[in-house]
């Protein structure tokens, strides 16, 4: 087994019927298994043939747990959003990082217009093992956030915006020339990969 | 006259032998006159042949002046910047407004990866009547400036940076997406278009 | 207070149960609040809950006011558009621009295609302090406006055209670009930022 | 013979002495050989061996002639350009157009932030059979002039301005968007395209 | 009058009651009025409220006639596609070409993948004043053609193709780099800029 | 032994000394070794070192050889140009066959703007097996040239153009969106890969 | 005949009425007809007219065969996939690949991410005469097979991924520049297009 | 003291002259510095007045040390490279991540061509903590390493290539779309950045 990790699937592209299939197989061998991008339409008729699946619409997330995920990561993966419309990246990625085994929080809406907002929140931030921030338009929090602390921070664009924001384009390119450097980034609202990455820093001293 | 303005030349793509042509023209009847985008080469081949220049070698700029031009602009123009690489933009700027007839301050390397560094300057900050933010790279700097202050703020990418910075065209999308309000922004590295715009601004209650 | 002004809310991607519950907070203790960006059937669920609102429909802006804003600032901001089909983005800064307290004035319909339908209007644009001009397709006008006075021009491109207006891409560039050197650019299809950047430059001199 | 018109080699990217050899072949059985987009050094090295050659530097056009060429087209070609960094590319189409038997005019830098400059030429304008217009930045002067007149209009962006003009990108989207329609647009820089359809229209009625 | 033209309304963005009221005012001193870029139901409610117009579903255009276009240009405008889907674009070419005064005729899908298709109509080619050639895709057509004639040739990229062929840009950037010289171009999809263009080069000589 | 075919260096971005170093190490064991994208002057140094090179340099390709290639390949290689200066690249194209085993031909300058250039070569292009096809600017020839055969055809878009040829992309996308079938297409300016490929092609029934 | 090959319609942007009247024309003189990028909806309208058809779903594709088609290519054409959303694409390649002739062999979800799943092939792929490779997101599959063979590769990138891959702009990208020298690439999506190339290839020793 | 670690200025578009003024300012109470993006002229004159430097010519990065870093990581950090040319942005990795105190080891020219080069060094692929993977041209080989481990992976793209390469763009958006999840990416040619990030992961467990 190469990763020791829930089998995912990703949902978008792939019919109800398709999904079924595949996680009728797994399932056999597998605690958890997440499926990724999925619509509430898909979501519903799996739900109905698998026993153990759980739905969050938002996130359009689903996954199948036999248990709930021991926590295994060395410290907290916080998540953060510039506004309310980037939350359900956020959600993708906190519940991808909790079926990971990892401790995860979050603080929501606190963009650099009003950095205030932010800064009332320094102790939490600081001492998050990991975080991730979830950001449109600009792009600019992961730069202010990354800033504050030492701990690595994975930058999540999102497609929020109009106009010149070029569905996360601009929030994404922002993010690669951030001046500050414990920062990476990964794809336009891929809260998933964030999730992902970030746990898997979170396990970097848990052999 | 139409602007009752220093008449201005752009220098780029012309000779020095042009440019001296032009300004023989209209210094008759100017008393201020600017040549921006010039060389240091064309700009010495310029001072050799008309009196009462003065070139500023990093912003590119040369001025010829027969007195020092009157503040007549309402309050001050304070020109921020991210980082020591943007100076020269931003001194394109001073020079401009100042020639504009405007009292101008500065604030130099500031960015967002240590935001404390800008919160240092509140005070200054919150008096200006217009700010103009100089910012290159991720362009984050705009954003967090407008959103401590009432003044308007112009906004000017700059070319600095490397790989996906684009020849400065991430930090003007950047711009363009800020999710303050009171910001707008000029072509990349516009430094004599900012001060021009900021002294328009500034002397909107000047009939 | 940081602006001593009315609240935004900014409407796209927001669900209506989302927006009311927003709205109930802040109106305890504000005068005016806009939302942007408002589909009409969200703005009618916000209607039939909250007493006090008006909506705007080409604008897609709804307003809430305990009473009329008052005239703050120092002069007049003037809106112009180049097309019939730029009114609806003309209209949100109006909008923005008169609840944020300003006298306000249009001129709609004086593209460049015909260039002596916007000199019959020469007197009125000369006398504005501020001018908003909304462009789509080559977005030329306000370079000519700008040209025509000593007044800031606040430039918005929009999205109107096809085929290489690139969803008002082509526009924006044009503005960027302009040769007149009083003006600054806002987001494609950005009337609620120019009437709220024109608006902080109308009161530069009302401290 | 296809055309009936000079011979043209582009120059851009051919050794001089490459240019030597094919010249020695076509000026057996050819009145009129044009050279473009050729350096000052090649040229001189042409002109050292072949006898009857002219070059115009700015226009980095060499001609050989064995006569003038005769004035076939119906009417006046008329050039116009917004500034005067774009004379070269205005040259090359003028002398392109001379070549191939038409009578050329030329009015420069009368760009659209002082459009009373473009007025003042109202009457020559109203005049020209074929009018081509040469602008860079911004590029909106072509709809202006074609807004003025029934002609038909070719525009030629040109290469001219910085950050977001984007080496005449932007300019081009401008003309491609003209409000205006009786308009047609060449590559960039393309002074001899402009100067060949040019000519080519202006021969319509000439069979 | 400007132009002595049929007045031109630009239907996209417009409302039926709009356009209605547009045309009521003008159809008082017009003999003809176009409408592009009019959807079918428009049309309708439009047709029931104004008599003596006519509708063109495939070209999304529709005339509004006193009498019949009276034949005033020089020769024949004659418009050729590269395939059948590029048929809808060539008609609006037609039918303004042919509602301002010009003999049109029209050869359909002959792309260049079959090029004896094209060479099979080489005498027709031949004796056209003014050439449209519409094509999407890779856009090759009008250079092969233009190759052909010395007649002017406008070219019209449209939107047809998928993947790499980016809604026509593909289509516009090769025929900007057409190696002919007798060629220029019009925006994406834009049959009516060029039938007007084509009109506007075949009355050159009709003062 | 993966390919049983020459070794190949990338020599851009390589020193002399790193490429002697790389050779001296392969030649023990090969008979063909090719070095591409190689400057004349690293050339010139690693010549002077190694025995049995031969330098290219309007292809900017060396080879080291032991013994001639053996034509292994199935039938003729054809490579064409549509200008003069793309040839080049078709070299390199060329060398990069012929070292792999094939009988190679070509036919050079027969550009779409005329087309009969081309048909003069009907024949010889109707017999070969596989046809390499490199073209600048609109790269509108290779769909012209597979609309005559049933040979499978590479199309090599090239770097020469200007302005809107965007350094090949025009070229590469027209050839991507080909009407044409029997077309595949690689890099800009890859004559090596094109040459790689078509041997390749030509090798399918040669196991 | 040009190419003794089965006629195809290009089924997008054609009505089903339009389509049917092509088909009666071309199948009294064809045996095998592809219709390409056509809706359900459409093809059932066809087949209810037109005896013969087959229509297959997912490849979006439809045939008409007077006889089964003779294998006449050379070896095998196998087509492999990255993911499960790229098979309706490779479907299309494998469908008209064995129209033409050819025997076709498939090997599907075997990307890059877990390469072991594709070594786990090796033997059948080591044996294929030609290979399509079908890959979405980062396109990264072409460049692995290319390296454990000799035969040709056609890369074919799909507009699978969400963000950044661009509709397949980035998968093209990726695979344009391989550094694997036997490929060459089609358009995004163009499954058909790969098919018939690689027919084209596996017939080259089939005179 | 925010991040307790060496302190960073970025070299280019900084004089000679104030670097040394910047880092005679921070020696007196930082143990190292490093300067990176410098040239190596400006290096020796740094070297010429302040003691204790080191220049590391291809990487661009000098470093002054008081003492040697001490290892404080958790564990190993591994670069790999794809090719040779990718090196010099590598080895900037190295020297970040072993001056913020990690254990470094690398791996060069492995790859995906050639993909059982890379299978070679598998052992020591799946004992490093965190590995960082350098590529230029199609930036396949992060995708296929992220497959074999368990281990966060820093993906970071280079400028090596040509044509559609795009100066590095092309890999990043294939690392972007990597259908790998323990991936995420850094600017093109950010070595620095990476080694940085990389450390910052490294210390995860080490508060
Ligand atoms: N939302 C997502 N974004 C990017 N990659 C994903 C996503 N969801 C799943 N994946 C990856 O896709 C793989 C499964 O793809 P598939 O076999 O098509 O279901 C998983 O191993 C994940 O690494
Ligand atoms: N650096 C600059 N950037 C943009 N516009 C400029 C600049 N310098 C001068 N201009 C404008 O260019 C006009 C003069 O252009 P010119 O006639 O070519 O010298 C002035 O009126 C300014 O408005
Ligand atoms: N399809 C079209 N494409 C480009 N320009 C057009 C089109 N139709 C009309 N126009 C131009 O738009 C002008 C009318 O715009 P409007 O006043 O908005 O109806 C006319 O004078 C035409 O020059
Ligand atoms: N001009 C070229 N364009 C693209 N790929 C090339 C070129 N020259 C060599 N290659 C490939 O690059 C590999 C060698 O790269 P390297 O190890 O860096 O010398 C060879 O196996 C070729 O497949
Ligand atoms: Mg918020
Ligand atoms: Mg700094
Ligand atoms: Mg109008
Ligand atoms: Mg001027
Ligand atoms: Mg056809
Ligand atoms: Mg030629
Ligand atoms: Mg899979
Ligand atoms: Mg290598």
């Amino acid at each position: 087994l190469r990763k020791g990790f829930p089998e995912v699937i990703f949902g978008q592209g792939k019919t109800s019927g398709q999904i079924i299939e595949i996680m009728e197989k797994i399932i056999i061998h597998e605690d958890i298994v997440l499926v990724t991008r999925l619509e509430k339409e898909k979501a519903q008729k799996i739900s109905s043939k698998i026993q153990g699946t759980q739905y969050f619409e938002d996130a359009k997330l689903m996954w199948f747990k036999k248990n709930e995920p021991k926590i295994t990561g060395f410290g907290q993966i916080l998540v953060i959003t510039a506004g309310t419309s980037d939350i359900p990246v956020a959600k993708e990625a906190l519940l991808t990082a909790h079926a990971m085994g990892n401790e995860v929080k979050s603080i929501f809406d606190v963009g650099v217009a009003g950095i205030h907002r932010l800064f009332a929140h320094q102790e939490q931030i600081m001492t998050a093992a990991v975080i991730i921030v979830v950001a449109g338009m600009e792009g600019a929090l992961p730069s202010v956030v990354a800033g504050m602390v030492k701990a690595p921070v994975i930058a999540v664009p999102t497609s929020i915006g109009y106009g010149t924001s070029f569905g996360g384009m601009t929030a994404l390119l922002g993010m690669l020339n951030s001046c500050s450097s414990n920062i990476a980034v990964v794809n336009i609202d891929n809260g998933f990969g964030a999730g992902f990455m970030a746990s898997s820093i979170n396990h970097v001293s848990v052999a």
